[in-house]
C-alpha cells in the first residue's frame, strides 16, 4: 500500500520504517521537501522510502499519518492540502500537548479532542484516532510488553477502522478495542494525562493497559 | 477505626457498608441530619454505622472519605468544617462530572484536578485521591474481575498515602499503584473521559485496568 506519513519525529520515521519493513511504499513529508530528518530517512530505507512536501506526502499515500506535533496537525493538514485527504483515512497519532509551561497540558481536552478538530476540519477525510495511547517503541512493536494489552481506536467510519485495525495487527497488535465515533478521542488523548502521571511511577515509559473485564 | 463517610449516594452507601462489614464505626454525614438515605442505611447497618450532618461524620471520622458530587464536594467540605478536617485522612473519591449539558464533561481538568482543589482548600487535610477510577461494585469487591488489576493512589502525605493503602488491601485490591503527589490526581481523573469512552465500548461498566510493563 502507499502510505504518506506527515511528520519526521521521532514516531513517524518509526511507523515509516515499520511500514516499509512490511513491505509498504512510504512517502515522508515535512514542510519543506529537503527536511534532513525525512531525507536521512529515505536515503537509509531503500526503494520503498521517499519524501517530499507534506501535499506530495498526502498525495502520494492511500492511507496518510499525521505525526505531527499536535499543536500545529491542523496547520500542517491545511499545507497538506484538503484534495489530497479526502476521501483518503487519515490515521491521527498526534497528541495536542504544550510543553510551554515547563508542565505538560492538552491544549484541546475535556469537551472536544483533536481528532474531532481534524475531522471538523477535513470532513471528507476518514479520521481514525489510534496510537496516540503507546510510547513509539511499543506502536511498532506491541510484544515489547508481556501478555495481552490494548490498543484503542475511535472514527466515525467503520470502513476505515477496520482496514486501521488490519495494518495494526500486522504490527503484531493482537487486542484492539474499537471505542466507536472520533468523539470517543477525548477518551485515547485524557490518557496523556494518566501517562505522565504514571510515567513519573513507573521506572521508564515501557507501559500500557490491559482493560480487565467481568467474569461472565 | 472511625471513619467519617460524606455523601449518602450509592458509592458511600456501598463503602460505608463495606467499611462497617470490615468492623469499622461509620458516620455517614449529609447537608441534613436526618438524610432520608442516610438513615436507611444507619437503621440496616447495626451499631456501628450512623449518620448525621457533614460537620458530625467528619468530627467522628479518623479518617474521611468525600464522596459527594464532585461539582458540590468543595461546598460540602467547607460545611464539615475545617476544623474536622486538619490533620486527618481525607480520601477523595469523587468525580468532577457535570452532565447538565446532556453529555458528560469534567469540571475541572487537564491543569488542576478536584483533588489538587480539596488540597488547597484543606491545606492541613491529607488528601489522597483513591478510588474514583472504577464502578462502586469493583470497589469494594475487586475480586468482581478476573485477575490482577490496578488501582491508583495519588497524595502529597506518605503516611496518609499508606493508611490508605492499607485500608484498600483490606477491600481485597492486590496492586496499588502510587502515582505521586496531589497532582497526578490529574490523571485519575481524566481516567474519566477515557471510562465513558470505554463504557460505549463494553458491555457494563465492569472493567478496570492492568498496567502491563516492559519484561525486564
Amino acid at each position: 500500500m502507499k502510505i504518506g506519513m506527515l511528520g519526521t519525529g521521532p514516531v513517524g520515521r518509526n511507523l515509516a520504517t515499520k511500514l516499509v519493513q512490511l513491505g509498504h511504499e512510504v512517502k515522508m513529508g515535512s514542510r519543506t521537501a529537503d527536511n534532513k530528518d525525512a531525507t536521512a530517512w529515505a536515503q537509509a530505507n531503500g526503494a520503498k522510502a521517499s519524501r517530499g512536501t507534506f501535499a506530495d506526502a498526502a498525495a502520494f499515500g492511500e492511507i496518510i499519518f499525521n505525526v505531527t506535533n499536535g499543536q500545529h496537525s491542523l496547520e500542517a493538514l491545511k499545507s497538506a492540502g484538503e484534495k489530497n485527504l479526502n476521501g483518503k483515512i487519515l490515521v491521527d497519532v498526534a497528541n495536542p500537548l504544550d510543553f510551554s509551561t515547563g508542565e505538560l497540558k492538552l491544549t484541546v481536552s475535556n469537551t472536544d479532542s483533536l481528532g474531532e478538530q481534524v475531522q471538523r476540519a477535513f470532513p471528507k477525510a476518514k479520521v481514525v484516532k489510534a496510537l496516540n495511547t503507546v510510547n513509539t517503541d511499543i506502536q511498532v512493536n506491541p510484544s515489547l510488553l508481556p501478555g495481552d494489552h490494548d490498543l484503542f481506536i475511535s472514527g466515525d467510519d467503520k470502513a476505515a477502522k477496520a482496514k486501521v485495525t488490519e495494518l495494526l495487527k500486522s504490527f503484531g497488535w493482537k487486542s484492539i478495542i474499537d471505542l466507536g465515533g472520533i468523539k470517543s478521542a477525548r477518551g485515547q488523548e485524557a490518557l496523556l494525562l494518566m501517562f505522565m502521571s504514571l510515567s513519573n511511577a513507573m521506572p521508564n515509559e515501557y507501559f500500557n493497559y490491559k482493560v480487565v473485564r467481568k467474569k461472565r
